[in-house]
């Protein structure tokens, strides 16, 4: 059975499905303060403390939403989903779904190494199986008009970007915990360059 | 990549997702009573003392379903999802998501004015991005058959509408707290208008 | 904006999802152990206790699905979805919403009337508006093919049946408990009956 | 209304759904350390404390998803959904939906057999439902081209070979618990003789 072909649709809507449901369980971890507490203190003070759940709720959304863009990016090029895409997307969506503990761990722990480098992980394993996902999705599907070799390239170096900066922090966390949880910024940076390359090549 | 086109489905079906993740998540703030105070207060009296919750529930679930027929309104006119209107779209549920948390810490805080103005805050969170998705829809999509001059306006003050209130609400909290918190009512009047005044105009 | 007509599938599939999401928050309602009472009873103990938790939880995931596949059969009628049929809808799934803690209460309250009667009092609301959602698409769908008046009356009957036995269920509830909470296999005699009138009269 | 015909598509979609929901709900059983417990021991040490958590949540995540490539595989033979099919596969989603409450019985009580029974107990449910459903559709749709003999015979054999594992596990734990915990992987090498049956008989 190993040819066997899935519905396309039921396994990007089944996607989209996790990947709501793990974003809006995110808001769980901020942790509504309690009856007692709200009457004791100041809703501000309350909300001050709450910060890195804030932080942490946002970056986690906006991490996960940018993952899930990315998959919208890939699975439109996929004509056939096999076993093998099937089950490189299960494994996406296993650590999909552990971002709500792991953002509950980091914002917890807010001023710990550990933590934060089990966040790190985390990001690793989704980065890990969207980089496996986008390979395989460009080596089944070339010759789509739409994957020109500038697009591979953008697809590849940008699925490498996320991937390797998380791992880079979750060393670095060890030897320089500050820097290592502001070096995600580099991200945007490094994608920026990538985005300029492309357009240039492309237009050449 | 900026002219990216994404598919319009899934961007519905994953917003259509988180709205329902969101609503359905708002009953858990009402916090079913433990087994040991059933058996000792009476059922009523568990209740009574849960009417904010309820009403909290109630008015959370329904502003939430008027924002998500908002949107089937605005995103049947989008032909195209581009980045722009993707993450417009995206920080829109970001806001929807956190409305468990804030109805969690109004009804928490029924009688105090910092949850109600964190409340505010989020409608005007949502509000904000409600209407800069509708305004560049408006812009993207002008040419449209039902987007007339007429059925612009409604949609442009529409959005205003409600926007504005609640903005008005949460500052309003810190001088008159009772007056913000009915202050609502008035989005439901100005639309009586607003509606009226389309009628009228249409049918010149 | 009366008239508006809005995206059946983006409704069906909201509806669905809200449906979905209700009956797997249920099973949270069953409560898992401790680590600590695991150690300390025997799981025969500890699930025996949960007995009324089984109960509520499969009784709730049940009714909630009956009307699910009553939603099923009355929105294949509908060819347009107006603001009626839309605000009917969303106040159908607030009920819906509300099962995981009307289950709740009921299943920590197991020997307490109150309880049982504000698990009536939710599934007479989710009746009302499953009662009126049918009655408008009746009336506004009518010279469908499929919708003979043998099949408008067994839609009407069985939408009343669900409906009048649990507003009985949580009157009798004050007078005789036991009765009232066995009442609802009332149900299934009287619809057994109105399948068979409508059978033998289809056949005539 | 024996003969009713159900939407398809609403069908498969509201079961994607409860899938995708009963698997994310699974993370919430990993339990996410308190704000002390994460400042008084070393994450390490809490990662450690947590290694029975995590097996569950991922088992539990895999198994529920190869229930899901299942109804995959089988939905799509599927021509018309009747009342028999629907009804099967909302007993299916029923035991899918304990899925998070097993496991965290499960998780907690990693060393004692009753828990570790009650989790088999629900993967037979699951299994026999699956079974049932499968069974059915083979029987309903016989006469589709994919359907060949040797497939029929593919499907029962996968669909009884975990079924059957699962109850052995489960009375296999009152005598040898260990080896009951690890008898799941029979089901992997049992597929693999399937699989390989398959191919030699199909390709002849």
């Amino acid at each position: 059975m190993k040819d066997l072909i899935f519905d396309k649709n039921r396994v990007i809507n089944f996607s989209d499905a996790v990947f709501s449901i793990a974003m809006t369980l995110l808001v769980l971890e901020v942790g509504i303060p309690s009856v007692k507490a709200i009457s004791t203190y100041d809703t501000w003070e309350l909300l001050q403390y709450r910060i890195p759940n804030f932080i942490g709720f946002i970056v986690s959304f906006l991490v996960t939403a940018l993952y899930w863009v990315s998959h919208l990016r890939s699975m439109k090029f996929v004509t056939k989903v096999d076993s093998k895409l099937l089950w490189l997307n299960i494994f996406l969506l296993l650590f999909i779904v552990l971002m709500p503990f792991s953002t509950g761990l980091y914002v917890g722990g807010f001023d710990y190494v550990g933590p934060f480098v089990f966040y790190c992980f985390n990001l690793t394993g989704i980065g890990i199986f969207n980089f496996l996902l986008i390979s395989y999705i460009i080596k089944k599907e070339k010759g789509h008009p739409e994957l020109t070799p500038h697009a591979i390239k953008w697809y590849t170096y940008t699925a490498l970007n996320a991937l390797i900066i998380w791992i880079l922090a979750g060393v670095l966390a060890f030897i320089l915990p500050l820097v290592a949880k502001m070096i995600f910024i580099l991200i945007f940076i490094i994608q920026f360059i990538i985005n300029r390359n492309y357009r240039i090549k492309e237009n050449k």
